[in-house]
């Protein structure tokens, strides 16, 4: 969490652009979320402790973290919620849709694709593959699995934006080497092994096990 | 049992014990992953710069996190890696099992009862719970359903530490009143909501969103 542990460092540092740590990126998205919901229920301005309040957060992080991103909210009448909703939806590139494929069916692959709140949050799954004879050709959720080998032309043909890997370790790698060859330039794994990519890809890794080590580790904390 | 801790930086600031940032238990738990790896393939010692170059951190960044926990590395020779790995799995509570139970058999609870690596980091799923009668009584993955009616029983007599939660957003509140009453303080959520819980319960949400968002977020600001 580089602002809080670094803050002098970041303050003077003219790269700051890139070095918003993924925590505040985070809290970004809560609050975007939060919004949305105070949006819905006619809610018309927020302030900084009602957004800290459902996310365990102090107020003066919430206003920090809305000031590293330019919106400051009036003392005494908070923050209006649709501009600072729209707002941060332009920030994180939530006022457009993106296109996304699928790369493996199995447990995680179905899943995701059965998955509504991708499609709430603007991204569209436009393609699924695999590389099982039987799964191929035949509709999944309703949509037809691709055969991986094609993955090229497919990508190009549905001018994919990002790609989900729900592989096994031992051909996710070979199968990112050929979408970032795609000019793919952000990847999401489910793969539970380090994936190499060049320096302009982003790859986030879904490791549903490091939440439960992150609630051993709490449990275990609290104990002693 | 005792658990490895470590009692010199924390006696020194009883404080600090709440501080350390969730972003620097993520990259302990990747250090512990890797460090496993490394054992696996007979490395006996490393430096922070081979651990940092993995997880594109600084080797100043490693030092700092593994400090953190009093490890210290010697100077030209690097981390012992066995020592370090164990060290690590003590202070994130991977050096026992933990018992889980997953509420909800959709797709991602199918999803997640199929998934190897929980087992490989410690988490046994002990328990599958649904409301569907189609699936109570039926074997799911070679798992037995239990009829969600029954979770108080069926978590005291399991002796259950976490409860993962994925069941639809219009049940996950009333469940988890139910599984928090049980006394279980440990839960990973998939349902996209915040989910009320009382302070000594910690809740991790898994949203596949977020990462997505993060993707998002990063291509935008690339492109800008």
């Amino acid at each position: 969490m580089a602002e809080l542990e670094n803050p002098q460092s970041e303050k003077s540092d003219p790269k700051r652009k890139r070095r918003i740590s993924d925590s505040t990126i985070y809290r970004i998205s809560q609050y975007h979320r939060l919004l949305h919901v105070l949006e819905e229920e006619g809610v018309k301005t927020v302030s900084s402790k009602q957004l800290a309040n459902r996310q365990r957060l102090t107020p003066a992080q919430v206003r920090k973290d809305l000031s590293f991103f330019g919106a400051f909210g009036t003392r005494g009448l908070g923050y209006p919620v649709s501009e600072l909703k729209s707002k941060i939806a332009g920030i994180i590139g939530l006022d457009r849709r993106w296109r996304v494929a699928v790369m493996g069916v199995g447990n995680i692959g179905s899943a995701l694709v059965g998955f509504k709140e991708f499609r709430n949050h603007g991204f569209d799954i436009r393609l699924i593959f695999d590389n099982d004879q039987r799964k191929i050709g035949s509709k999944h959720k309703g949509m037809l699995v691709s055969d991986i080998q094609n993955l090229e032309a497919e990508l190009a043909a549905e001018k994919i934006d990002l790609v989900i890997i729900a592989l096994p370790v031992s051909v996710a790698q070979l199968i990112v080497d050929r979408v970032v060859a795609c000019g793919i330039k952000g990847i999401l794994s489910f793969a539970p092994i380090h994936l190499e990519v060049p320096a302009d890809v982003i790859v986030r890794s879904e490791d549903m096990s490091i939440e439960m080590e992150y609630l051993a580790y709490s449990l275990t904390r609290l104990r002693n």
